[in-house]
């Protein structure tokens, strides 16, 4: 995503901090009470400007979300969507995903969604990959036995590589369409970038993979 | 494929015994012997005329191959094809696939080409797909431990529904193309159904897998 530099982003997360978590270490194993409602919590690695994470929660009222975005330029775009959408189940977090381990604790979340994570193409840079397997070992350390990751992607390598590094980790392959927009897939919510690179004629991959027990 | 009536075939067949095996319950156990060379075993689940399994032979000449195919009049192609090429490590099997265990022995078959399979695209009609749990129990019981599956088609939920499957069963995704023809993959070869469809537009997919220690 091409960046605008936006000097006041930071004041501007700081004045919604009950949109923008501003403290998250302190909210480790707690996130329950940090919301209206102790429910499931769903997390959004590189959550952008918010659509995904935020339509979700709104189709959801039953399960709480947090979206991760480390961009302080990007993130004001999905805080300006809460603001508007005035949902008490969404909330943002301006930290990198590889810290996770300080804002969540053993358990806490149920879900993670990757939506179009940067590809990282190069051999050297795979390490970078959100699918691999260090990160796959750090979302284990949050989530329950049976937790998932969704991801989506246009990328077909990041795609490829995620199904052979999930299936290495041991993971269970639940679903998987090679053309979503194609499918009968129902409920689909897109992403800014979905909608963007799939009007150009991008295939949407998917999928759906689960921890075993170990 | 479309079959034509070919009355001539069964006498063609029962005159080539040397590339189609007359009674492969007799050879069970003692594969290595029946060729030139005791070398590993591969086979191809529904060989059609046998381009691949040809090719394949004259390209590894360090591997004994075995092409099954069910219908006479489609596998008369292929021994034509034997006959033409003379090759000491291929031969064929005029057989149902579901009796697999009455012509291999226990760990006999290193590995399975599963190429352009029937996609047998109907629900209730999915148990017959050649990778439904039972056939991939089937296969099981004729490999090693790390015996592997290589699968080629052009038929996108016959992919999405093997990547499950095969994940399901607890095998391990070795490697994956979500576009063959135009990946980086070296030493492809194509069978005539492959050639015919990929130059109409479809999409080759491809992967390994391997069953794992249980």
């Amino acid at each position: 995503m091409r960046l605008r530099n936006k000097p006041w982003a930071k004041d501007k997360i700081e004045q919604y901090p009950q949109y923008v978590v501003a403290d998250p270490e302190a909210v480790k194993g707690n996130w329950g009470n940090a919301f209206a409602e102790n429910q499931p919590l769903h997390i959004e690695i590189g959550t952008g400007k918010g659509r995904f994470i935020t339509e979700m929660a709104r189709v959801n009222p039953d399960i709480n979300y947090v979206g991760i975005e480390f961009q302080q330029s990007v993130i004001v775009s999905a805080l300006d969507r809460l603001i508007e959408a005035e949902l008490p189940n969404v909330k943002l977090l301006n930290v990198n995903a590889a810290d996770l381990k300080s804002f969540f604790a053993n358990g806490e979340v149920e879900r993670i969604y990757l939506n179009f994570s940067d590809p990282w193409p190069k051999i050297r840079h795979h390490k970078r990959r959100l699918t691999y397997k260090t990160f796959l070992s750090l979302y284990e350390g949050i989530m329950p036995k049976n937790g998932e990751i969704h991801l989506k992607t246009d990328n077909q390598g990041l795609f490829e590589y995620s199904l052979t590094s999930f299936s290495e980790y041991g993971m269970l392959l639940k679903f998987v369409s090679l053309d979503l927009h194609n499918s009968d897939f129902e409920g689909n919510i897109m992403t800014e970038y979905e909608e963007k690179f799939s009007k150009k004629g991008n295939r949407i991959y998917r999928c759906e993979v689960q921890y075993r027990k170990k």
